[in-house]
């Protein structure tokens, strides 16, 4: 089985650095004050697709061989991971070919399509959309990408870890959403090998706790729907790989409420005067719930995209 | 009298450069297709008080005299400019004073506190506010920093279309809204050096026309009132560094108004993800009317601002 390890983070990181900026990780006074900690959050809603998910688009993209780039890729997707696809495939002059399930969002799909990717809507759910992928892989060579079970991505997206490592190398804690896994993974993976002290927290929306739920119960276990505004965490199915590296080594799984995402975001367009989507904010919400337990820490919180809707922000906004 | 000059700008660069990332300057497709030219939008919003003025800020601050460092600075702003200030000062150990008028918008207030400034609040607007700053550079050696009469503020701030010209050599038009005129000073003054066939553009809002007044006039002509939402264009006053800078230079300016603005706002919501504040839309609202001139072309607009309060853009959403 590939694996994942803090080497290829490490490699991954020469790759990103060529073709993507270090994002900011910025202090925040009056979030801290309110918080109780010193509140730090790591930008990744400042990438080109504003989302964390081209880290790992580009390393991937970058190391596939010759051939397999003359063939093209596939992949599934509902909105950043086939943004990062696209995006990156663009860049290597790729095709790509995205699935999405009928009825995605338009806003999101016009994304992909406008950095050059095919996209083809297809099923009624992303494993329905995935099934199309197997199909298209054998019918006309495509390399299939899977969004959490290739190790080139999470190498990729690992290298903002290291660079929360670097920016403040007296952080105590680091929050991290927790939908496919590739996020937290790379940071217990880093954290792990340069000081294992600090403490990685995971966090889920309730209505979507299926990696929650197997961490508690030690084993594999599904939920019956994933029905949450943040979109970027509504996965039913924990996935081998992320699922064996947070078993062994997160600290913690916080379970965050739709009504708590929502004050997320306004509490990160109020304190930081930026827009984030609901994933991107859960590690903000989880934050208001750990103010004891974090008290006087230095604390690292991931706002991993920036892709809501204008639809869905207003109705946070007048409703919440 | 001080001048501002292209040598300047460069200098500034390798200052800036050791305390800023480069902001980026994206391209946005479906925005492009909406405008008709080739969209690029330049991010001053993601700089660390998410203002382009930090970078005149640090290049102020950096040259500073030593003995001058340990007397201190006073200034008098709304917003922006002070934060920027207070940013600086912090960065270099200075102790910073800022007078705001009565009033102020609290939001502004608590972040230019947060990065360690000392706020007086004093004057019923941003005039009265200054003659306290006089009073404190006689009482107290503090030295005074005019937001809009020192060349090393506009040196600093000339960096990003600096930045400009490296990401896009092609650049055929820049537009840069104008409020006490530095940015676009900047703009004039690398565009001249570079590529003089590069247009630069200036937007102003119908509410606070002095500078445009002025020009179309060929002389110093100031407003009663600058009622705008854009706070950062709201300047009833042509200052006459800039103004002479922007009558030999500028080919256009425009006015928009206030509905503009605050679609222009939503617009950055929707096609970039992108919390602006109203003079951060300015270049992108005079886009839309700009759409037939400039077709076809590489166009670069600066995204001045973020820092919008949590009331206004909800009023702006619920009500444009």
């Amino acid at each position: 089985m590939k694996t994942v390890t803090f080497h290829g983070i490490v490699s991954a990181r020469l790759t990103i650095n060529k073709y993507l900026q270090p994002t900011p990780l910025r202090y925040y006074h009056e979030l801290s004050e309110r918080l109780g900690f010193e509140a730090y959050i790591k930008h990744e809603n400042h990438l080109p697709t504003r989302s964390f998910k081209v880290r790992g688009g580009i390393n991937f993209m970058y190391n596939l061989p010759v051939e397999q780039k003359k063939q093209g890729v596939v992949t599934a997707t509902r909105g950043n991971h086939g943004q990062s696809i696209a995006y990156a495939a663009a860049q290597f002059g790729v095709n790509a070919t995205i699935v999405v399930p009928y009825g995605n969002n338009p806003e999101k799909n016009s994304a992909m399509k406008a950095f050059g990717a095919e996209l083809i809507e297809y099923g009624n759910d992303f494993d329905e959309a995935r099934e199309l992928c197997d199909k298209l892989q054998a019918e006309r060579g495509l390399y299939y990408i899977h969004p959490c079970m290739e190790p080139a991505l999470v190498h990729g997206v690992g290298t903002y870890s290291l660079e929360i490592f670097e920016n403040l190398p007296n952080v105590n804690t680091i929050i991290v959403p927790i939908g496919g896994g590739s996020g937290v993974c790379g940071a217990i993976t880093v954290a792990k090998a340069i000081n294992p002290n600090v403490k990685i927290i995971g966090v889920q929306a309730e209505n979507a706790p299926a990696v929650y739920r197997s961490w508690k119960a030690g084993r594999h276990i599904e939920t019956d729907s994933c029905n949450t505004i943040a979109d970027g965490l509504a996965t039913r199915v924990p996935f081998p790989i992320p699922f064996s590296i947070i078993s062994e080594g997160i600290d913690d799984i916080v379970l965050v409420s739709e009504d708590e995402i929502k004050k997320g975001i306004i509490s990160s367009l109020r304190y930081t005067h930026n827009l984030a989507e609901g994933a991107g904010v859960a590690a903000l919400a989880a934050a208001f719930k750990l103010s004891d337990k974090l008290a006087g820490q230095n604390v690292a919180m991931i706002m991993t995209g920036g892709n809501i809707d204008l639809d869905t922000l207003k109705e946070v906004l007048i409703n919440t």
